[in-house]
């Protein structure tokens, strides 16, 4: 299965609620469908850990009757999604894409996953983590190539979505995992600005985000900000800014390409597309500055030029005494990469986190100082297309990702700035995403910025 | 027992350390005088839901094996202490004051307990809280007079030292549950900056913090020191900030005084004390601003005059996913003062949050911008001695504490600003404390302007 931009296997939700409306279609009729393509493609992109179907069925029942009755909870109501598997979830287990969890039954819902059955949505179950949503990969495939990694840590959700499972999923990103693998899997995804979607349970790194897969920007942005208003913002955070309204295209004036610390290691291919698809944006009136135009872009670059290793060191100290804990109850039962990790942070001092905080905080400084230069940032979400599955990059600073290397993402995750990615990129039939990045807190308008290049650009497709 | 603030029932650990390294003394012997003062007391003053007496012996013999090498692992290696039953322990179960975690065993230590435990510090039980931190009280007695409150929600931590059974406890407080119950019980206790402790899995509130009750300012700040180096701060701070050496006294030259929203309500002799106390240290060279002296004072106090109410909603606001989780698996089951609060919070939008931290942030400001004018603001710890058990004080906004009102240590909590509170007042035999807050980061400082004023100041009693 080629990826042809014009012919995604993702679906949407959004459109289908006129019908729901009219009767012509209803959230429990849309469910089975998805439960159809479950049924036909899960043995072979095991996208899920656990599903729950029969309370899928009647939430969307539920759903159903509130649309009946012309009366729908919001505008997702009804909805079917996916919840990463490091989220907890009353009706399911939390199994964190390790074995040491197999039987961790919270009871508990989430404020992400509480949110969303406030607003109506249907949780159909719980997709595949890699372990604990760091390198060691779990069962799932690429859905335009089994072959292929979906990406990581977030693979079923990007996978679940790509293969037209679910119209939306709920993903996290600490460096890399939420837009890296959407790209893979021809996903819309929002990882938001730092703080926006209230993390519950999961609040133990600096710059971890919850955010969203869909298969469509309205989708994308109705599950965001469906869930924002309800989940709130982390504990200190405003949360997510923006109407509940779907945002309106917007015409972005300049764009700013972000070639981050591994512009070298991009597939010679994606650098083709991702060039060709510069030049479409040009044509369509919109400037594009690059490095060379400006000494703060070029000072915003040399400040994420360390980013990937600054990532891997500032959460391998926040997650120390989590590992601490798992290595002490299960000497023998982590993987080598995670292993690996706490011996490297267990060698740093406070004073090494300190000088990282303070780096990170370099960076974010020269990001905002871009705010006035461009509307947002644009790249890659990655290297390149999908790689296969087992072939570790290798290259990144200390870190084999077997999932695909995250260093285009590093960025976006210690900016703590909104990002969205795209699918307007083929290369070789694969799906390649094209990321946007924004200043903080502007989440609802990059969204707009994505809407036009969605609405004005042909997709690329290189060979 | 009436207290007298010559001779307290507390007890210290600093000063027995040359005997250990001279082997007059041992950690283990330490430790059983600590079970002796337990057993003779914890019948009146119940401060401990369990009690890990051989796994205490063990660390201890441990430790006094270290001495005897010369080669002990910190400064407070072999020091018992308690925890306070909010934080989790690997080898007891953490039982929240709420019958809803009886069976809580998480089989992991936090990361404060982890650093105690590198650090070579006894574990030796864990301390009543009352239910999960908030308002319903625990069963645990005032050291000083069991028919009064030890205030709270570090109740047993509070009670535990002021009583001469450890010479330490870990506390968390919120609002005001650390200064104000080692207040009622003259105890020495730091809250230090936000952040500055790493609180492990106790990340929900965006104004909560762990730290230290002790008998003594110097076991208190080894305490924090020893953790804060091991555990860091909580995720993207950079941690508490000092010499692992105790700090010299240092003589303020300006102290403020901040009288908050409540000083009217504050009990008549205490408040005689205290201006007492004020002039003895006018007496002693220190300048002592008050309100009316600056304008910049005026605006902090007019900034903090809804502090109590400020807090209760921000608090309310991100604890309520958690409570809407309790309140569906256990309708009956969560005190009236804990369900009350959950109907307030509900009725609260994502705005009304950002609004409050608006308001916040402008405390916090109006605070930065006395850091010219002052080393220091001082109060009163609480509004007056520990009330009797059960005399709900009624008056603070929307909550009933029958530990006690937490209304003089609202402004601590949400500024942000370390505090230490020491036990330089009695009012008819009780103790009342007295605080120090400081600007972020500056809790070493204040260690020192505590130490100076402990040192140069004749406690003051009054009837």
């Amino acid at each position: 299965m080629k990826y042809n931009p014009e012919q995604p296997l993702a679906i949407t939700y959004f459109d289908a609620i006129p019908a729901f409306l009219s009767g012509s279609d209803t959230p429990r009729d849309y469910l089975e469908r998805c439960l159809e393509t479950i049924a036909e493609k899960e043995p072979t992109v095991k996208a899920w850990v656990t599903l729950n179907e029969e309370g899928a069925r009647q939430a969307a029942n539920e759903a159903t009757q509130r649309y009946k009755a012309g009366k729908p909870l919001s505008a997702i109501d009804g909805m079917p999604l996916g919840i990463k598997d490091l989220i907890h979830t009353k009706d399911m287990p939390t199994k964190m894409g390790s074995p040491l969890y197999e039987n961790n039954h919270t009871y508990t819902d989430s404020s992400v996953v509480q949110a969303l059955r406030s607003a109506g949505a249907v949780v159909l179950g719980k997709t595949v983590t890699t372990e604990m949503g760091m390198s060691h990969p779990g069962p799932t495939t690429n859905p335009y190539d089994s072959s292929r990694t979906p990406g990581g840590s977030s693979s079923g959700s990007a996978a679940a979505v790509g293969a037209g499972m679910v119209p939306a999923a709920i993903g996290t990103q600490v460096i890399g995992s939420i837009i890296r693998p959407a790209g893979y899997c021809a996903n819309y995804a929002l990882k938001p600005t730092y703080g926006a979607i209230n993390r519950g349970e999961r609040q133990g790194y600096s710059q971890s985000h919850h955010g969203v897969h869909a298969g469509s920007l309205e989708d994308m942005w109705q599950v965001a900000i469906e869930v924002a208003m309800r989940a709130g913002g982390d504990p200190g955070h405003p949360g997510l800014f923006g109407t509940a309204i779907n945002p309106r295209a917007e015409r972005p004036t300049r764009l700013i390409v972000m070639q981050g610390e591994a512009w070298s290691r991009v597939d010679p291919l994606a650098r083709t597309g991702f060039e060709k698809l510069v030049d479409a944006i040009r044509a369509s009136g919109v400037q594009v500055l690059w490095g060379d135009d400006n000494p703060l872009i070029r000072a915003f670059e040399e400040s994420v030029a360390d980013c990937m290793a600054l990532c891997r060191d500032i959460c391998g100290y926040e997650l120390r005494w989590v590992l601490e804990n798992l290595v002490e109850r299960h000497p023998n039962d982590l993987s080598d990469s995670l292993t690996g990790r706490l011996e490297l942070s267990r060698k740093m001092t406070v004073n090494d986190y300190r000088a990282l905080l303070g780096q990170r905080d370099n960076m974010q400084r020269r990001h905002a100082a871009l705010a006035g230069l461009g509307d947002a940032l644009i790249s890659l979400s990655s290297l390149g297309p999908a790689p296969k599955m087992g072939d570790a990059t290798g290259s990144d600073p200390g870190i084999d990702h077997t999932t695909g290397s995250p260093i285009m993402n590093a960025p976006s995750s210690a900016l703590w700035a909104p990002t969205v990615t795209q699918p307007l990129l083929a290369v070789n039939g694969m799906p390649v995403g094209i990321q946007l990045l924004g200043q903080l807190h502007t989440d609802e308008r990059l969204v707009r910025l994505a809407a036009w290049l969605r609405d004005n650009v042909t997709p690329v497709s290189v060979h």
